[in-house]
């Protein structure tokens, strides 16, 4: 007999009242009253359901219909360069559906054909080249987790708990797997010589929209991680995602991912385009304003129980879940507080963390009613621990947008409901 | 200088006379033609796309509309008691997003809210239990990534090459990141104890559909990695995959991976269902069948080039590339023959296999016309090697339907169009 077959009787829900009478169903069961649910044959084991041909893409079922990408329309003067957010609060494990995945665009989503799509790659390589995007399909290609934050993220939050939801406060991430062609190959088959020393070199990638959204990145960076990127999770990226192309850049801030790639131009100097200089910036106490603030640094929240996924339950075993992230590289702890950061417990990893991907984690307790300002801090495998509000502040002042990845906490009251507040 | 930014002339794609001019681009661009769609500002350069409150839950461009589930239908009698297939020869990576994951319906997908949503532990257990939906969401979560392969999968290659596609062959699979609840946890919560020694104790498990779709699982299996899951790719199950709750049997056959999952119960032996007698048993060369045969062995398959995805670019280079999976662990090695198996060339792994997940290979090659006979060959961690399928043949006879991990075939003509054929 096998070691995995000596069971061990675990009473995990012996703090409800459902499981301390053997039964953890509905009120009718506990009550003595047969459960109808159970004891009679239900309509639809007496039906034919929907045949294999019902639906060739399927959607969520209409009962998951609040499971959506949302905006808030105060945010932006209009729907075309504005954000929307990803239903972090009701999901789990780490993939991000695409259809439910947050967008941000400049100028709006655009239609682009593959038949119309153009890759250019000029400036300082041997020789400028166009790709088809069948040309691009004849590169090797990699398949890479990565998440992707809008640097913007949790930016309400230096003005205080503003949004209510942990949707609007730290939706603007997205995790998927990506297919697509390394950005090295490209630049290398346009040939790197001719740029000479590539230490202060810079690439130049803007996007077939009419924002056009043009980014600078240094070379170094260009030739580590970047993939130009045609898939996410298995199928075409999503119009409202690049399609047919965009850039994939890990772990540095989605701006910089530019979708419908058009142009890749290899430069002696950064462009210091309009999204780096007055956008994309970080304006400090004293009124400067730091650039090249492309890395996301460690960051978590809970996403369950939150303002939107309250407690429903009775009391007893509870489960406390979040999301983590670092655009450093893997996620190696997160800790999880009760009692807005006085002490901590050290949550459970789903899977040991990966490189510039969400991390998923779980604190399975105990909650009796009791009220609790919930917190989660994450450590990355470079030693950085997530910062609070109030030490975030001391460095940067409160006259930023981007890059807060501050401790959130949220206020659960005793009937389960929960508030975004600040402690300090 | 990090040996990063050392770039490495390497021309890629020298075998296509648009390379050979500096240009890989379109025919307008090759003939010197300046092409309008680098030189002129394109329509969707100058108009606001959709903006982000166009689609709270996205659906795929409508470009891609040929990326869908199809079924066949003279494969069955009838739409609700049949299968519908993933179209793989069209996504690349390895998750399979839920919208075009391939179903089986044994009397189609029902319609069955979180609220009316009941699981039934009873039989050999201290205490029998009725869980809510909400119940199962108080218990530690797990999350992994698993292929789920039916057992009739590629199962008219028994008669010969007959279904032209690696939708249609091998497309009755598919690969999510599913969150649940470790069966063992659910069957703890119940209690073992009055089940004696588990080494002869079997779970059966049914579905809340009409036709039930009740199977028996050995005890150390149901004890070992089966998954009570909840959710796939993050969000929740769609209501094809069994919304609210499915069982996953990694690595074994789907047809064990109950949707809209109801009751559990623990029995001294196996029940011997329709399920498993009748169907899910495979009939050798006598006539006599062998059963409980749950295990899907190591397989793969070339998705393009393939009969759906022919070559449609020039000479040169070409990326062939596939899937593997196996039930008994992970993929370690995948070998690709472009001559029917007589010389063989190792494919580059995506990553590291995975226990019980799809494995994404490539194949980095060059295709100058030649006719090819590709076949691809997987092999696992526990040495196995997939069989051809004149092997197969010779061990199981013609009779059977179900487990055929043959290696397959693709006539690649020199037109680029390729065709499901056997060699011997």
């Amino acid at each position: 007999m096998s070691d995995i077959l000596k069971p061990s009787r675990r009473a995990f829900l012996r703090g409800s009242a459902a499981a301390a009478a053997g039964l953890t169903a509905g009120a009718a069961a506990r009550a003595g009253t047969p459960d109808p649910l159970i004891t009679e044959i239900q309509p639809w084991a007496q039906v034919f359901g929907d045949g294999v041909d019902a639906t060739p893409y399927g959607l969520p079922i209409e009962y998951e219909s609040d499971v959506i990408r949302r905006n808030v329309e105060w945010l932006t003067a209009d729907t075309t360069s504005s954000i929307n957010f990803t239903p972090i609060h009701a999901l789990d494990g780490t993939i991000t559906p695409q259809g439910c995945a947050f967008e941000r665009h400049h100028s709006g989503a655009i239609e682009l054909r593959k038949q119309d799509y153009r890759l250019m790659v000029n400036g300082l390589v041997d020789t400028p080249l166009v790709f088809t995007y069948d040309d691009l399909e004849r590169f090797p290609r990699e398949n890479h987790v990565y998440f992707c934050e809008c640097a913007a993220n949790t930016g309400m939050e230096w003005a205080g708990a503003q949004l209510n939801g942990a949707q609007f406060t730290h939706g603007m991430i997205h995790n998927m797997e990506y297919t697509g062609v390394s950005l090295r190959t490209i630049l290398n088959e346009a040939g790197l010589g001719a740029a000479g020393d590539l230490a202060d070199k810079w690439v130049y990638v803007e996007g077939a929209d009419a924002s056009s959204n043009g980014r600078s990145i240094p070379m170094e960076k260009a030739l580590d991680d970047v993939l130009v990127a045609f898939k996410a999770n298995g199928e075409a990226l999503r119009k409202e995602h690049g399609y047919p192309v965009r850039l994939v850049v890990p772990g540095w801030e989605g701006n910089l991912w530019v979708k419908w790639l058009r142009r890749i131009e290899v430069m002696d100097g950064p462009v210091e385009s309009r999204e780096e200089t007055s956008k994309y910036t970080d304006t400090l106490e004293d009124g400067t304003s730091r650039k090249w603030t492309w890395v996301m640094d460690a960051k978590s929240v809970i996403t369950s129980p939150s303002p939107q996924a309250p407690i429903t339950h009775g009391h007893g075993s509870l489960v406390i879940t979040g999301l983590a992230w670092s655009g450093h590289g893997a996620i190696t702890r997160v800790d999880v507080s009760k009692d807005g950061g006085v002490t901590w417990e050290t949550a459970r990893l789903a899977k040991p963390g990966e490189k510039m991907a969400l991390t998923r984690f779980y604190l399975d307790t105990e909650w009796n009613g009791e009220e609790m300002l919930l917190q989660a801090r994450a450590m990355d495998e470079t030693g950085y621990v997530q910062p609070t509000k109030d030490q975030l502040r001391e460095v940067r002042g409160e006259n930023s947008i981007y890059h807060n990845n501050c401790i959130q906490t949220w206020h659960v009251m005793p009937n389960g409901e929960a508030e975004n507040v600040e402690v300090s």
